[in-house]
């Protein structure tokens, strides 16, 4: 079982392609940034074209189920999340609509500030607004994912507080092994997986001990160490791969339309681009270096597949239904 | 010379005839709460309607000249205003759009948090946002001025430092005198005058001593305090009547979109609609009630003449041009 937890490629029957040869079962992919809602609806159109154009290699997935199906199939189930609350704008009717629409994880901030939280390149953080508040509840009623990959500590510790269901970090990594703002501190990832959430080890660069220079014996002891200390359970890779992106994207993804200024984000002004991806992880076929690394530092069979996939497929399992009632 | 700084009136043939017999020379109006762009381009064409309609009474307000044709004409110069950046939504681009189409004063909040500042219904205020700064700064390029009547204190004193243009406060009134969240503590008001900006005292009886049975007397006290305090020249009336709105448009008010439950901001579940105006103020025709109660309080007929409309007129004049550069 191998599952990712975020990807955000510049998707082409070459990178569908390479999720089969990479045995890829489930990806949780972006369909908005700074997207509104009508403009969120065409990419989940440019989205079913492509179910529709390679019905052999993917298939939209909804419940975990639809993972089983693609198994069985050979095919990549691919699951739809924002990295914004953009697409909900400030009607809290469209968490639900999103969630028929196929959205699976929201995040409640995308760096900055949001109606709902505040994120992890602003100054101050306040904690969860009370549109936030009310958000939340709503997404635990539908099944929508709270995801804090890009939010400030507070307002990520009161969402795993405040959210009566497991949360996510899709992608990022500790903020001791690599000092990132978007890294995430000690206190943060615990109040998230105490709570029953999950995180999703990324491997952008920017997010990695020395950067694209990482080598993969750091990322795979950084992850044996987390394991350690909040359990291998609560543990999966949310890879951040944004393969075959031009850099006006990474541009799109920082600036959106907040600011007329060039704003560089983890990036500077001489190397604003996208940065280089690590050597041993290049595209969708490399998960299995991971799995050979996570191997070389001592972790199991089972501990590696619980990694790359199993903790995904139980979350994912509970955390996209409706709420009981 | 007589200027409302704020009002959000049913409005009808009936009201604009009532603020000819009240000799009303210009009303800021509000012509966004929870409305996106589209919706709010909606607003200016019910607008632009009206002056096709009843251009006897009324003519739109650009500039402070506006005011003067206005007064030759016998009519009322109507200047457009938000009560939430909602019209903006997350584009930084649509603060020159707002301004082309009319659009005079912004508020940054309304009570909740926005992307750009926190409002007065917030527990926690982190103050301006990234976007904030970036938004205040093209506002005052444009000519769209800040107005923080229902924002939290240290946004709005965040606000008063960081624009390079005075600010305003259209519609509140001193939180000593009486205890609203939404009245400004004494630092607040301060902040905003001694940068050269306005604040507007309102009728709506929530904002008042005693609600609806504030005495024109105590209002009038209050004014002539705060004027000793802060300057005469600082001040002026910014209403809020809310004249012949039915209660339903109070509870969108207060709800919006953000949430699914009820909220009754300043009301209760008791006395959840428009509260009754004290009986000294019901429509345009009572100014001259609160010109007559300023000299029984001891100011001079210029003083009433500053605070009645001057006072605005200079602000508008120096306020909803370009910067220069």
């Amino acid at each position: 079982m191998l599952i990712d937890g975020l990807q955000y490629a510049r998707w082409s029957e070459k990178i569908f392609r390479q999720m089969r040869e990479g045995a890829v079962d489930a990806v949780h992919v972006t369909v908005a940034y700074h997207e509104g809602f009508r403009d969120t609806v065409l990419n989940f159109e440019k989205w079913n074209r492509w179910f529709e154009q390679y019905p052999d290699l993917i298939v939209k997935g909804r419940w975990a189920e639809d993972i089983d199906i693609a198994r069985e199939t050979g095919r990549t189930a691919v699951f739809f999340g924002f990295q914004n609350p953009g697409p909900i704008e400030d009607d809290i009717g469209l968490v639900e609509i999103a969630h028929t629409l196929g959205a699976r994880f929201m995040q409640l901030t995308y760096n900055n500030q949001s109606l709902l939280a505040t994120g992890c390149y602003e100054e101050n953080d306040a904690g969860i607004t009370r549109m936030g508040r009310q958000v939340i509840r709503e997404m635990n009623r539908v099944g929508l994912v709270v995801d804090m990959s890009h939010s400030a500590d507070r307002s990520t510790m009161e969402a795993a507080d405040i959210s009566e269901r497991p949360i996510a970090i899709t992608h990022a990594n500790p903020r001791e092994w690599a000092p990132a703002l978007r890294n995430k501190k000690r206190d943060v990832i615990r109040a998230v997986t105490e709570n029953g959430g999950m995180m999703g080890f990324s491997l952008y660069p920017h997010h990695l001990k020395d950067k694209s220079d990482c080598t993969l014996e750091s990322f795979c002891e950084m992850i044996a160490r987390t394991a350690e200390e909040f359990g291998v359970e609560r543990l999966g890779i949310g890879s951040d791969l944004c393969q075959d992106q031009p850099d006006r994207v990474v541009d799109w993804m920082r600036t959106g339309r907040w600011t007329k200024e060039a704003d560089y984000g983890e990036g500077t002004a001489e190397n604003p681009g996208f940065p280089k991806m690590p050597e041993w992880f290049g595209d969708n076929r490399d998960f299995g270096n991971i799995a050979v690394g996570l191997r070389k530092v001592g972790m199991s069979a089972d501990e590696v597949d619980a990694i790359l996939g199993g903790n995904w497929y139980r979350f994912f399992a509970d955390g996209f239904r409706p709420a009981q009632t």
